[in-house]
């Protein structure tokens, strides 16, 4: 069987099962990659496909079942799932929806049937079809799945947390090797692409996330892709990477000094280690996610900061948000990212990453802590 | 400016607006990554992350309008797009939709509001958000994209035909060091780390694909992530990679006999380098899908066989499918693959792929195509 034991899936579906009886839902209905893999380690790299709807049924009662295209049916048996229901996909005519219908008349004909409606959701599968399925089953049974979702995945278990820490070290390990990959002169876009070769050779699965920037007095943001600008003395190079391993991400960056960096620079980093400090001392089982942010935002002030972390596990964003307006409270378990960032004075952006795991007394850093002054390559 | 020159844009948004306004369409509402770029050039990894919803109105007369996150501004500035409305996400309150329906009521007051919702497609945003949207700009007023990015989207431009051309070069010429990395006692997931890395040593930006499998007499399935079965003597290798340079993907794979292949395995790709010759002669404009999914049908038999191609892009896979059912016409400048697979007498699947553009007069082959018989590694 692949993914993790059995006993990790099935004590999943009784909390989901527990929350659901109290929610008066009689099934959850899930389309998307990390929903349906919380309950079934269904793991594969063909949602990159978006031609074809896959769903998972989660009965309040009972176990999973899948209703997926038949593709994906040799895979799906290879999970606990028993209850595999497939059709021959992309049908033009009906791409799985009277299935799916059957199905949920079949093993929950009682209840509402719950959809991941909130922030940081989408259905996927067609809209048209949604509609199809709502005619089918009764639009009156359709629901929300009241954040039952969400609670769930946002506390990891040991396994979890063990998948999220080996990711981490695989990074960590690429980012100790930069500077055999990055110097004056070498283009921005040749270090993206020889820092996913280091991360796959220290044991990356596959590199789904990485952004960065590089400039004299930081970078104007950390989401664009690379030019082909090449670095220059000076500059600061920041690489931030959500790798995975075993369908777990990591995704923290590493900031890198090109030669002597600028003093702003050098400052700028210096408040970044604090903010880092102050969110790790406020990142307590009981705390919410909004005291979090306050305790970075005070060092790295400014209403403009955003968002300066999030959780992290199957997907490389996750619940909570650390923002003013997010009073999750924490609890041990939860794996978060802290990520201040700051503005560098007459330039651009400085932002510093880690990834913590909340333990009854505190937080736990699961990235190789960056300390004392900007690394030079 | 990054991307492809403003009149590329401009050029698909008077194609666009010509259909919206013979569709009665007062705008297009867009929210996935595919869609929002075809229109503006917006490139970004960022889009791994679920957290923010991003849109774009494209009214029916004037220029594309994006919503997006403020994290997202100094990218979409870099575009062609001057209309750029941003809020602070996320935004537990308020996730950008008060100012989604702002703007559909400023650019877009009067006609239906059509998101694409047919096959393939999805609505990026919360279903909760949705329904709020819907309430505020009137449901009424919502509706179907009239399949218009599906028409606008298959068709391809000559720029886009040399992006998906720059992406099978590097990955054929990935394909050519396989030797390199692969051969009895290695394991199939360091073949799958290895491959990655020899694509962006050859010019990929990066590797959102990747599947493939070994076996004596071919594989179960072509989805799932790799084993740490080491190679063996007699294996057929796959591996089927789609991988993105500019954001343009192809989508082939290439089977490697370890050694002598088995009788069968050898009569097997025989039997697939004749289907593709059948789908090469038959993929002609004023043919349909299903026409060369037949041609190709015909020689690799049976009603078990599925999909046998698709559209390929600036996703992994795009319409049309290559099934019994789809009666898409095709015309000058669709990019498919075509994609026979095969059972192995005794055995599991052989799949072949190659990637072609229709001229006028046929069917050109984007991938380098593989003749002969099966490379022996």
């Amino acid at each position: 069987m692949s993914g993790f034991a059995a006993a990790e899936y099935q004590a999943r579906l009784d909390r989901a099962q527990d929350m659901m009886g109290k929610a008066g839902l009689g099934a959850l209905l899930l389309t998307t990659e990390p929903e349906i893999r919380y309950f079934t380690g269904f793991l594969t790299r063909f949602w990159e496909s978006p031609s074809r709807p896959w769903f998972l049924v989660v009965p309040v009662t009972g176990h999973p079942v899948a209703v997926i295209p038949s593709i994906g049916r040799a895979l799906m048996e290879k999970t606990w799932v028993q209850d595999i229901r497939c059709w021959s996909s992309p049908d033009l005519e009906d791409d799985g929806v009277s299935l799916l219908a059957e199905t949920l008349e079949d093993v929950a004909p009682e209840g509402l049937i719950g959809a991941p409606s909130g922030h940081e959701t989408h259905l996927r599968m067609p809209l048209a079809d949604f509609g199809r399925l709502c005619a089918m089953v009764g639009v009156e049974r359709m629901a929300e799945d009241a954040g039952i979702m969400r609670r769930l995945r946002m506390v990891k278990s040991e396994a979890e947390i063990a998948a999220i820490r080996t990711a981490c070290d695989v990074a960590g390990r690429a980012f100790a090797r930069v500077g055999e990959i990055a110097g004056v002169g070498v283009p921005l876009s040749r270090v993206f692409r020889d820092f996913q070769r280091l991360c796959l050779e220290e044991g990356a699965d596959w590199v789904p996330y990485l952004a960065g920037g590089a400039g004299p007095l930081g970078y104007d943001d950390v989401i664009s892709p690379a030019t082909d600008a090449p670095l220059e003395h000076g500059d600061v190079l920041m690489l931030d990477t959500g790798l995975v391993v075993d369908g777990y991400f990591c995704d923290f960056d590493r900031n890198f000094a090109v030669g002597a960096p600028a003093p702003q620079v050098e400052a700028a980093w210096e408040t970044l280690l604090q903010a880092t400090e102050a969110g790790l001392k406020a990142a307590r089982p009981g705390a919410r996610a909004c005291d979090v942010f306050a305790a970075m935002d005070r060092i790295v002030g400014g209403g403009e900061a955003g968002r300066l972390g999030h959780g992290l596990g199957m997907q490389l964003t996750e619940w909570p948000s650390l923002v003013s307006g997010d009073r999750t409270e924490l609890s041990t378990g939860m794996v978060l990212t802290l990520e201040p960032g700051i503005a560098v004075p007459g330039g651009g952006i400085l932002v510093h990453e880690e990834n913590i795991v909340l333990r009854q007394d505190g937080a736990e850093v699961l990235s190789p802590r960056a300390t004392g002054p900007l690394q030079r390559i």
